[in-house]
């Protein structure tokens, strides 16, 4: 049985300060706790109902190293951050992000996206891509939010989320190309396929800053050939790697 | 004033029945509210804040044939299926849909789509796109809930969206090329620009029915380089549209 302790660090995890202080996120959702037990390194601890744990038996028993434990539906719902809490719930070591890895390598950076929904997307799509790594400006969505994780359906843990500001990486990287996303750019259809590079997505209102926009070496639109005034971010970073990396 | 009665009707319309047998719906959102405004041919009344109202006033004045009326924040979290209720509301009428014209236009059919979030994205990158017009299933999430409306970001009111059986499209239009996405068909990037045609999306788990596959004059996919298991349904709409619309 979880301790009244055990509950009240779980659900301090919800909150980013936390997550920071202790190196640990919480996982809801029956497919992510699935994917995190079928590669179980950083997963600490899985509580999920009596059902759900019959339902998945065999993947619980081969994650041995795993404290896995029963719980009443009351106190996940106790332990859940979202409006309709799952059968399942994980609790996860926050993975060491790697030395950034520009050569040879695709990396996306985003500057203030704000929705968690949008963020998980985006790193489930640069997981799609075999994109190496993402960059966050610190002022975006937390990657760890419990939102984001649900939207990543998994890819949090095979995609390296590293913050950092986005023109100090420009700086940082001067001869690696870039590829800013914006409403007044080059035409995607005329960019070839890139092997390496620094793909650039802006907060989901404003797009991406000035400081930004004068540090890249391409600025790159998706022609619209409608009247939609914008695209969601996600599906704007969906589209522009649909059109440079394959 | 509100009544009791108008209250009434305004929530009645956050089901599906009520929005089918009255043929309205309601729009929530600051910025779609000014966007319906804007044009305001379907609008039938507004309600909003004081503040809100004070922050549009041209706006306002200019849309006279529409019903503006002031409500307290309480009416209209009242009135709000929305967990965060906004600043204005407005009761719209739904848009007769044309009759369906394949002929040189491009179609987007969805099956079984059940995210109103998803729903409303689609409707926004068919708007980008030019997209004619969007069929989707019975069995869909309706178009005029109030998640997918607000996801639609206006588009709602520039792209038709018409409920029909999708098998039953297909056999009605067999000369008419149709793109169905898969995760086992040609690639994409062997698909040239099109300027008609039906593209074929599929539900958020299970992607398309095996009646719909078998219909279809062409299966195309996404290539994977990466490890995610799959995409959201919104950004492999978006990515798709990228490849064969421009």
């Amino acid at each position: 049985m979880l301790s009244k302790a055990q509950i009240k660090y779980i659900v301090s995890l919800q909150h980013k300060k936390y997550r920071q202080k202790f190196g640990q996120f919480v996982a809801e959702g029956d497919k992510i706790v699935q994917e995190l037990l079928q590669d179980h390194r950083d997963v600490k601890a899985v509580f999920a109902t009596r059902e759900w744990l019959l339902d998945h038996r065999e993947l619980a028993e081969s994650a041995a190293a795993v404290d896995i434990q029963e719980v009443e539906p009351a106190v996940l719902k106790q332990l859940s951050s979202l409006s309709t809490p799952n059968q399942a719930l994980a609790l996860v070591n926050i993975p060491k992000a790697p030395p950034l890895q520009m050569e040879g390598a695709v990396t996306l950076a985003l500057e203030t996206i704000q929705d968690p929904g949008n963020m998980g997307t985006i790193i489930r799509i640069a997981d799609w891509f075999g994109i190496r790594q993402i960059v966050c400006s610190p002022d975006s969505v937390d990657a760890y939010n419990a939102k984001t994780i649900q939207a990543t359906m998994g890819s949090i843990m095979r995609v390296p989320v590293i913050v950092q500001d986005i023109p100090a990486l420009l700086d940082k990287f001067p001869k690696v190309a870039s590829y800013a996303a914006t409403l007044h750019g080059d035409n995607i259809i005329h960019t070839k396929t890139i092997r390496e590079g620094i793909i650039l997505v802006g907060n989901e209102s404003r797009g991406l800053s000035e400081e930004v926009l004068k540090r890249s070496s391409h600025h790159i639109t998706i022609p619209r050939t409608g009247h939609a005034e914008s695209l969601n971010a996600a599906v704007a970073t969906g589209i522009i790697c649909g059109r440079l990396l394959i």
